[in-house]
């Protein structure tokens, strides 16, 4: 199985993302201004993930401070909280597992300070932990909604390595794989970080899931041609009424595919609903680097002086959604979720 | 004026459009041999400039042949038409020019050869300027239909570079943006060649035109949130009941502008139109080397294992397209195009 993220007794190990395909290579990061680093960066990314590993930042934080009090040490891991929800404004596990973190520690605040240092790595891999299972659960629920010899397509990499393993979009094909219900699995590029091509299509040679990748561009004229039967992505934050923040482009695939009477789902773990949101409009877009459509790698493809809109992700409203799979089930709308 | 193609009295001269944006460069081609790998390898695209391209391919042909009767140089002739009609399936208006040269040829086949040379390289030059000519044309009858202020939405390149010059949907904004209509141009950058982040934003910027790049998954966001008033694409082959083959993604971008009520329009010279096919089924779309899909230059973005889908174009139905920009004025549904 794909680990992406793993505790090495007194620092984290990260699989770094930004060097798939090409290279396997790990990373360790002994300080939270690392794991800072890292999720700014794209070492790591995918809201699960992302979750997973700021929940091992505050971890590491509490190792790193030298507070002899709870209060000291209290005010060195909200330093770290704050930097670690800084990086990734739309991902809601982020904030849902630095919560849990700061949660975990103030229900420890009268035990010794070495016993709350332990404590919390041992909620961080907790979490990670539930993350797996999570996934392996959301994963055979959506299964059942794939018809045998179903052309599945996904966007973007909801995949292992979005999460701490198995993946949610991508655990939902594991899962219909191992039923030997898929027959292929499109898998976009993704466009301008290109997660879909550099990681999906890796996890899918890596474990002989069959499939074809295409530029983003293609995949209107794929569901024209009925060659597209389900359309399952991850994503970063659902509101209470279902509206669901995903990669840029995941909008205009749910378009396409309301079009072409092709089901939308979307896959992701409880902890992916931010009930404090009554719908999508209020979820936060982050806009990443320009640098990152001027060129690809090094290469740079269109003229420096180009003004540049890159924004990461986009809003699906809740009526362009086929059903919402986690681990607790699976939700059609409409949807109500609530705290 | 951009001038992507000129006769040099004895080769014909195209500024490399592989090497933009950060490079001008001419090369300049003695054979037709030289035309039909620079067709076949890009350096020259878009329908409009690869059907001038052809003709004056075929105009080197005659003068590259040592042929001292008709028969013989037709025989020639022959050869380079059908070297140069093998070079990309889809756009019509190569095989269109081809066909006129094949004509001129004909009827002029009781004058000397030398003669029928000069006539050749003449009716290529007729073929350039009635070209940038269509295109001012055009460019004045889409500009109507453009409102003030407008935010266009543009797909690939279709602009100078795609023409003898000007441009057709390109056009279109320059006509409209001379007319101080244009307040944004959308330019999808058009993965996986990047026409539209490479030559489109060039051409922007070479001409102060307003414009922001954004990746192709960007382009359903945009009109969600009302910030598109029209799109406009050129096509590569146009069938007798309006449905157009376009570059890949072009389809979806009319479903997109369909489902939130965007004028979408097609601009393109009335040799576009096809009437021998009766719709879009019949049009033949290329497929183009996985290794564009694989890799953005020399780099690398997926796993060499993945099998890859790359067709360059799809199929939009005459029922998505608002209205038919030619030189001879805009058609609206239902398009019935004849002889």
């Amino acid at each position: 199985m794909i680990r992406p993220i793993r505790w090495a007794g007194d620092r984290l190990i990260l699989l770094d993302q930004t060097r798939l395909p090409r290279e396997e290579i790990e990373r360790a990061l002994p300080r939270w201004q690392d794991v800072m680093e890292a999720i700014r960066t794209l070492v790591v990314r995918g809201a699960p993930a992302i979750g997973v590993t700021a929940a091992f930042g505050v971890a590491l934080a509490a190792r790193q401070s030298p507070a002899t009090t709870f209060d000291e040490l209290l005010a060195d891991l909200e330093v770290a909280i704050k930097g670690l929800a800084a990086t990734r404004p739309t991902a809601v596990n982020l904030f849902w597992a630095l919560e849990r973190m700061r949660r975990v520690a103030l229900a420890a605040r009268d035990l010794p300070l070495a016993e709350l240092r332990v404590r919390l790595v041992a909620e961080a891999q907790a979490i990670l932990d539930e993350d797996v299972a999570a996934n392996r659960a959301l994963g055979d629920h959506g299964a059942a909604l794939v018809p045998p010899g179903a052309r599945i397509l996904t966007h973007c990499n909801a995949g292992a390595l979005a999460t701490a393993g198995y993946g949610t979009a991508l655990g939902v094909v594991r899962s219909a794989h191992a039923q030997s219900k898929v027959a292929l699995v499109w898998v976009d590029e993704t466009r301008p970080v290109m997660q879909g091509s550099r990681l999906t299509a890796w996890e899918c040679v890596r474990e002989g899931i069959p499939h074809r990748l295409v530029a983003d561009a293609v995949a209107g004229s794929l569901m024209a041609r009925g060659e597209v039967d389900l359309v399952v992505t991850g994503a970063d934050r659902i509101a209470a009424n279902g509206d669901t923040a995903n990669k840029i482009g995941t909008y205009a695939l749910a378009v396409l595919a309301r079009h072409h009477g092709v089901p939308f789902y979307v896959a992701a773990p409880f902890s992916t609903i931010d009930p404090s949101l009554p719908s999508g409009q209020e979820i936060p877009i982050e806009e990443r680097d320009p640098a990152e459509v001027r060129r690809v790698g090094a290469q740079p493809t269109a003229p420096e002086a180009s003004p540049v809109y890159n924004p990461a992700f986009d809003v699906t409203p809740a009526g362009l959604i086929t059903a919402i799979i986690t681990e607790r089930g699976v939700f059609r709308p409409p949807y109500r979720f609530s705290a």
